[in-house]
């Protein structure tokens, strides 16, 4: 049994094999976070993964279809935290993911630095405007907006706790592209692997995948594009796959 | 009638319209020269135009059934200088395209600074290597590694002599992306649109094509990819657009 809160509800997570618990109100996983916890390396049967800005829990849910690896998940709001905490549990995963309640920017004394194989994160990918421009659902204006942590942050922190040679894995908007990588090479994560997302043929792309090394050696690979949609708006034979692992 | 030397052959360019001299020996065009004309904006009707490392003229003739512009290519090579001479004549466009045999590091006395509308380059791609990497054929390791000219020299070049809001279009290998938006930035293109052409499906890409504007504000577009072989190893529909214009 699981309890939920308000309009929570108990939704299915890549078709029958996982359920995770998401709110309207407050926060649902979105695609970016299902092709993250895809694009991804992960390592198979044992070491240790870090997942920033963990929402709902919806990327070391995923992940842990995928490995053996401990996976630990960082999430500031405490209502957010609650939600991924019992979705481990319903889950039965609570021996493989760990969940802490914390501000990335203030881990130090939380976990172990140098320490992790993967570090992945699906930050909030827009600046934080001045004035009314920013949602005015609190929940839902902290996952999207740079309020707790700028894109800066997430790549510090992302640095200092992957070991040298681990992976570090960002889902976020082209826009930031130039931004991303600048700031990966500052905090000595080679960019190694960078995918676009196009909603469909014929349009720019609306999401990257990127993956950095620390300590690696410049050589960048662009992987084949991911299409989300075909000509008639149902998602693509990728994106089935991607999703519902058909 | 036209003067052919040695290996020299009068080859087709964008099927019946234009023609061009190669030689298997010193310098015939490829596919990434075609691509770069067709991603590379241009003014239609009047403006000028400076392509760079012009080889045997390929990227001005081909501007030259797009727009109107005036057009400089600019080539090291005496003989592929007078390749591209050769040709242009012999398409009867000299008075739309004027070549220049010059060291693209030393054209200040040349060209007028701040001047051009676009400016475009499919510069040698490969860093110079010592040894023997290097191709033995004189004509082709120039074309092929940077003996004469560095990407930096090209990026430059370029924006010393792009006006303030014009373009500058590149094509190279996807492996130096980072080092392009690295040097753009330092001369202030912006990059603002970034193609990337993959061999076939489910493959890695091996060419892109940048743009950038000079003093223009961040705002990078990923556009659709461009895909140049099918599954059966043709050309794929667009491929033959962009080729014969089908």
């Amino acid at each position: 049994m699981v309890k939920l809160i308000d309009d929570e509800r108990l939704d299915y997570l890549l078709a029958e094999d996982l359920r995770i618990i998401q709110s309207p109100s407050v926060f649902s996983f979105s695609l970016d976070a299902v092709l993250l916890s895809k694009f991804s390396y992960v390592p198979i049967r044992s070491g240790n993964i870090l997942d920033l800005c963990s929402g709902n829990g919806v990327v070391p849910l995923l992940l842990s279809s995928r490995s053996e690896a401990k996976i630990t998940g960082i999430e500031i709001q405490e209502r957010l935290f609650s939600m991924a905490c019992r979705s481990v549990e319903y889950n039965d995963l609570s021996e493989q993911i760990q969940m802490i309640c914390h501000d990335i920017n203030d881990l130090s004394d939380s976990l172990p630095q140098s320490h992790f194989d993967v570090v992945t994160c699906n930050p909030p990918y827009f600046k934080t405007p001045g004035g009314d421009e920013i949602n005015k659902n609190k929940h839902l204006a902290i996952a999207r907006h740079e309020i707790f942590c700028t894109l800066e942050d997430v790549i510090r922190v992302s640095a200092r706790f992957v070991r040298p040679g681990g992976k570090v894995a960002l889902v976020h908007r082209p826009g930031r592209l130039l931004e991303i990588v600048d700031l990966m090479k500052k905090y000595k994560l080679e960019p190694k692997r960078l995918q676009f997302v196009y909603p469909k043929k014929d349009r720019e792309a609306n999401t990257l995948l990127i993956e950095g090394i620390r300590d690696g050696k410049p050589d960048l690979k662009i992987l084949p594009p991911t299409y989300v949609y075909n000509s008639k708006n149902e998602y693509t034979e990728e994106m089935k796959r991607i999703l519902y692992g058909e």
